[in-house]
């Protein structure tokens, strides 16, 4: 790999494939203006090339657009400055991410091969006059007096084929039950060779579903897929979707919708393995609870409004053709137990995901999504909360916020003299919005380079064209609008930012209320868990800067990718950890910070970047001096 | 009510409404000649009134037919005789009925009310924003920890509604479970009062549905109906209908035509009780092994031949409305277990309908029906076997044999001299046919007369035109083509004579081989009990004479009646009655006559009047001289 070097800051950087000079020069922490986002149109990323040999867009002066050029051999490129003290502006600092929690912890938690429905081979005595007990009778005969055992009634219609077809050598499926002693057959198949026995697991999010197809007999991942919450278009949020339901056969169509998706990743996840449904034996989901209601059908009328109220929050075993899922009839489903309305099956899921509940380190669990949730404990106990944060860490409720997908604005320098923005869209292509991360680098820089006070206030005194009072107030320019796809300038406004501390303000007022209630402060923290994709692009000391995450040392952030998927992969590899998921959500004590005063005496607070005591954000305060 | 004194025996009966002379003669042992069944049409049964007012037909020469005469005060009648031998023969033993088992021990039977659905009812607090637990968590809070909840997932349907509906007060049906400890919730309705909690209990049979609708709370029989099963129009017996099941289709024909049956019985029962199928918590059924098997739609295929495996003989509970019957989604059926092929599920009802299964007594216990079902033991061990024994006694196979309806010889006395016979008919009407009582009197009547030899065949000599040689071999006229409503004679021939020894002798060489089989005899049998209709019908002494019965004291005889639908009824009463059933068809050790070489000598010993051993019926031995 060629090997590029930066100056006047004189970094360097090893170049990789599919970047450009632009991205390397972001992650080399070297600042460059660039407002297209890396679509060649601006023009504005102009670098000399010092030595070495590139491939690209050469410019009449001489200067190469950085984001459409590429080294071929080692190169010096030195990016223009006007002063010595721009020279030091043009260095950013790195992103500091969180470290893999898979990496960390993942691959060291034991999941016993356990599953909740196991297949036994059983060999038969042929019947004979003298030893003509029934086809049931022979199969309780064989497993064991000692054990009592429950019968679906679907095994009844199995059996006799079964047994003359595989020429009494049967499959046997059992279910466990939570009785000690009991098991429920479920399947009996002919023969005792090459019964694949395989699960699925889902995370069913309110904008995604994931899945994974297991092996239950090799714990291996055959296929992965994943698609978007058809439901979308009913309703972004759980709310809206709450009163989309409430409509004449609202709740039918969100159902059927679902199960339709379900249905079409299952397929996709068998085509993929190359497996037929028939090898599947049961699902595990992980899911919140409005989307765990919406799954089976169940009302959410009186989980729309005070005080609250599921249907459930433990579910029994549902049968997977029961609510439409086209799965053969023994599948059962099952959900990962949920809290309360707004604290879900995909948080209980998420928790024994990372084992939480086995660590006895003060872990503060965040999954930072269109809700927030947040879950403060170890493995003695578990206090959570939902924040209300809304989606504004999604791009909802910003004005240019979008879904991190082609085009989205995905990370933003500010140069703290100039106020030029360096941004970068994901693909390349012209700015289309910006993303979560997007928002919360360019809510970090035009923080720290003073362009937002403390209130979230533009400087209305500051000499650029890029801060104006816009249609909407006060506003700054990211990409002008001829750098876009959209025709017209993508801003990130003061009303924008002014969401955005409310959101980050009620994940940190969650955060100190959890802890105040237990006596404890954020210094006890040990160690904090970043659920959902979102902690993967996270920059730690942007999200700091921003008061969304605590101040505390960057080593004790892990951030953990889809736990609720991950819940529900350890659920179907071994039953005790979905039995684990239930024994979680009882232990979970629940605090509902819509009417908790402290929260709001907290969230008042926390109504400030990064909060109004500078003291709970150290490495902030040192930062601004 | 009228006395009425028969000269010249002079027995002196009182006189019942719904009767007449000749039935009253029946009644008080005198034989009057009589061939059309009491129809007024042969006549034959001429009398004279010696004192007191008749009303009837006068025949010419001042005599009365008494079929169709009735007192109208006390009255003396002569019935005609032409010798002193003749007046000794008018007299005819009175028919000795088996006691009632109702009357002698069931009513002292303590049936515990504990149904298998059990409602409760429950105030619930509401909701408020501090105590916002989701409705099903409300319930597990109410009933307490100590009991693990298993919950049928419609009942999450109805949860929401019911308690708001309710004023949060639910009234919760739980289904007993096998597990100490675990409860299942199968329904919860709004409100707490007037919730009626019913269940209704069915006897199955071949021939004939029997069932009843019961109040779980008060213990009351509400209601009670019953329909010949729709089956027999695929066959009479459960062979040919297991020959139709292998048809295409078939099983499913005969599954739906006993399950449309079944739900029109429920209807019935509903209409005349003036209640809902809504109300209906459970179903309890005593049905043989077929039957089950068809009620299922279970394949019979494997039960049809040798070594004649049921899929199953202990049956999980199973949906009323998975198998098609109109009930509410949370009714569950209750399937009596059977033992094996052809010992069955009513058998098992039955025993434990006669409480069997806590008497010390030895007993026997014996259904005689299409197949004929022996159990022997007490409330330590039993012994079964089924006796292959055929219809015969409920008139299959018997050249004029019909069911127990309008115009069927139900009971014929033959005159020992003349051999002429005096016969009734059900409803006296005109003769159709001879139901089960009339051929087990006209074999006792004929062998006792000396017109039949112990090997069951008539004397080629005696001095009458009733005994003759027809196109079937010889036979006994009964009743004369004109006194018909059939236009030919009804006859009763030795073809049919040697069906029912063989019949009879399959039934006595069954007691013979299990008593044998335990070193045990006749004497040391305590109690017999008659399960059917059968056995309220039968003449003892009758019964004893052509060997069906063991000659021991009659005192030990009971009938019992439906105790497959007594045993369905406790059951429905109370869930320890149907575990019960389950240890019982497990205790059962079953004997498989048809392969059984003891079995084989016990019935060729067997095929005489009343047996080869004549040692084994000491009362016939004596009033044969």
């Amino acid at each position: 790999m060629p090997r590029i070097t930066f100056l006047p800051s004189d970094i360097s950087v090893e170049f990789t494939d599919q970047e450009n000079i632009l991205k390397a020069a972001m992650k080399a922490g070297v600042h460059i203006n660039a407002s297209c986002g890396g679509a060649g149109v601006c023009n504005k990323c102009r670098i000399f090339i010092e030595s070495g040999q590139v491939e690209g867009d050469q410019l009449s002066d001489g200067a190469w657009r950085a984001c459409t050029t590429r080294p071929v051999t080692d190169i010096t490129v030195r990016v223009p400055a006007e002063s010595e003290m721009d020279k030091k502006a043009l260095v950013r600092p790195l992103a500091k991410k969180a470290a893999s929690w898979i990496q960390a912890f993942g691959e060291k938690i034991e999941v016993p091969l356990q599953p909740a429905v196991r297949k036994e081979a059983l060999d038969i005595p042929e019947p004979t006059v003298t030893d003509s007990l029934s086809d049931l009778g022979r199969i309780r005969r064989e497993i064991g007096t000692e054990v009592h055992l429950d019968v679906d009634s679907q095994v009844l219609y199995q059996l006799p084929y079964a047994m003359r077809d595989g020429g009494w050598k049967v499959t046997a499926s059992f279910l466990e039950t939570a009785k000690p002693g009991f098991k429920r057959l479920i399947r009996v198949e002919p023969g005792t060779s090459s019964q694949a026995n395989l699960a699925i697991a889902v995370d069913i999010g309110t904008t995604t579903i994931s899945a994974q197809l297991l092996d239950l007999a090799t714990k291996k991942v055959l296929a992965e897929a994943s698609d978007y919450n058809p439901q979308v278009s009913y309703g972004e949020d759980v709310i809206s979707r709450m009163e989309f339901a409430r409509k004449a056969d609202g709740l039918k169509v969100l159902q059927e919708k679902l199960v339709e998706c379900l249905n079409g990743i299952v397929s996709e996840l068998c085509t993929k393995a190359g497996t037929g449904l028939d090898s599947i034996s049961l699902v595990t989901i992980g899911a919140n609870t409005v989307m765990t209601h919406f799954l089976l059908g169940l009302e959410t009328k009186f989980l729309r409004s005070q005080p609250y109220t599921p249907v459930a929050n433990q579910f029994p075993p549902v049968r997977a053709a029961e609510i439409g899922m086209e799965l053969p009839e023994h599948v059962r489903i099952f959900l990962a137990p949920c809290v309360a309305s707004y604290v879900g099956g995909d948080i209980v899921a998420g928790v024994v995901g990372v084992n939480m509940n086995h660590h006895p380190e003060l872990t503060l669990f965040i999954d930072i999504g269109t809700n927030g949730e947040i879950v403060l404990g170890n493995q003695d106990w578990m206090a959570c909360a939902a924040c209300s944060a809304g989606p504004a860490f999604e791009g909802g409720g910003i004005k240019f916020g979008m879904r991190a997908t082609t085009g989205a604005v995905e990370v933003v320098h500010i140069h703290p003299e100039s106020f030029e923005p360096m941004a970068l869209t994901i693909g390349g292509r012209k700015a289309k919005g910006i993303c979560g991360s997007g928002i919360i680098s360019l809510l970090a820089g035009l923080f720290m380079t003073g362009a937002l006070d403390r209130q979230g206030k533009f400087r209305r005194d500051l000499d650029t064209p890029r801060i104006r009072k816009g249609e909407d107030g006060w506003e700054y320019v990211v990409v002008e609008a001829e750098a876009t796809s959209i025709g017209q300038d993508i801003v990130f406004t003061e009303a924008d930012v002014e969401n955005l501390i409310r959101a980050k303000g009620a994940m940190f007022a969650g955060y100190l209320t959890l802890l105040e209630s237990v006596g404890m402060t954020l210094e006890d923290v040990e160690r904090v868990i970043l659920a959902g994709n979102f902690g993967s692009y996270l920059d730690l000391d942007q999200a700091i800067i921003i008061g969304l995450l605590p101040d505390i040392p960057r080593e004790r952030f892990f951030f953990a990718g889809n736990t609720s998927l991950q819940g529900a992969h350890m659920a179907a590899l071994s039953w005790p950890k979905y039995q684990e998921m239930i024994t979680v959500a009882q232990m979970m004590t629940h605090f509902d910070l819509s009417d908790n005063p402290r929260f709001m005496d907290h969230y008042v607070s926390c109504l400030f970047l990064p909060h109004t005591d500078l003291s709970l954000f150290p490495t902030v305060q040192e930062a601004l001096g």
